[in-house]
Order: structure tokens, then sequence, then C-alpha cells
């Protein structure tokens, strides 16, 4: 297979502590993973000082803050977070698999 | 809606006579949008200098091309391409639908 073909479902692992991650690929200006929740885990909010990220949603439906705003993004979504805007994972609604993307990486 | 929440579904657009492009978010470090293809329909082999580049299949399924390796990508599919190395859709083998992504934004 490929180097440059990644199937990211293959990479999801949940856990029953806690909300899990992924790495995917790391280039120099581009870090992509996968965040998974069971129902009911969270991702505390945080910023990154100068990076933009984003997640989009590949399964499940989960309640999203960015900034001041709470939303409920489901399978196909896409939520993003400009460098330096609070963001976090209010609340996994169903077991949720999301591509997220940083970029510079951490 | 929130500003943070987009539907890519929603900014998807076809047309017969080549394949298609729609911006989705522009920040300092990230670009995200849209490429859309008709079957048959082809982007030619291109590079990014300095920029990383990725593309998350949504829907449909397309031949890749990145660096030397050519091979098909359904949806789910992550294909990634490092800055300066060439790439592009060899042949759209569906009505496909991709999620790009950049950074720096081109």
């Amino acid at each position: 297979m490929s180097q440059y073909l990644v199937d990211p479902d293959t990479h999801a692992v949940f856990s029953t502590d806690k909300a899990t991650k992924a790495d995917l690929l790391r280039a120099e200006h581009l870090f992509l993973g996968l965040n998974c929740f069971e129902p009911g885990q969270t991702q505390r909010i945080h910023a990154h000082h100068g990076a933009d990220k984003f997640y989009l949603i590949l399964s499940g439906k989960a309640r999203m803050a960015v900034g001041d705003d709470r939303f409920e993004a489901g399978a196909g979504a896409l939520v993003w977070a400009p460098a330096d805007v609070p963001h976090g994972v209010d609340l996994a609604l169903e077991r949720t698999v999301m591509l997220i993307g940083m970029s510079p990486p951490p």
C-alpha cells in the first residue's frame, strides 16, 4: 500500500476510561490525527496558541464548544477553531470518531 | 448556526465540463475546501511548493497519484502529499467529493 494512503478507520481506538487519540500523519506544516470518544466522554476546553485546528466528524455525534458557541455536530460536519480560540468537546452523544487537523503541528 | 460549524455536503457543486472547487474556510495557517468530480474527470498532477496537502474522500472513488504511486481511494480514505511532492487525481471512477486541506494556505 502506498505510504501516501491512510485508512483512518483502522486507527480508531476506544477506551471506557477516557477519550483517546491516535496520530495519523505529521508533516512539516500539518498534523492529522483521530479523537475517539465513547458516549458521555468529553474533551476539556483548551486553545492552541498560533495554531489553527479543525475537527471533521467521521462517525457519531457530539456537542462541541468553540468560542462562546455550543452546537451539535454529526457525521460529515466540519468544526473549526482558529488559532487561540478556545474549543473542546462538551459531550460525546454517541460513540464518535473525529479526524482532527492542526497547523502548524503541535 | 455557529460560524465554526460547516456542512461540506451543502458546498459540493458538479459540472459536466470539468472538476470543480469550493472554498470552505481559510485561516491563517490552514485552508480547507472541496474538490468535486463527475466520473471520468481528472485533476492534473501538480505540486505545492512548501505546502502540505491532504485529500479526504467524502464520497465516491478515484484513482489518485502521489509521487510515483498510483492507487484507488474510496470514501473514508485519507491521501496526503507532503510539500513539493507531485500529486493529482488520475481518474474519478465515480461521482466523487474530496475534502482538501492545505497548509500554509495557497
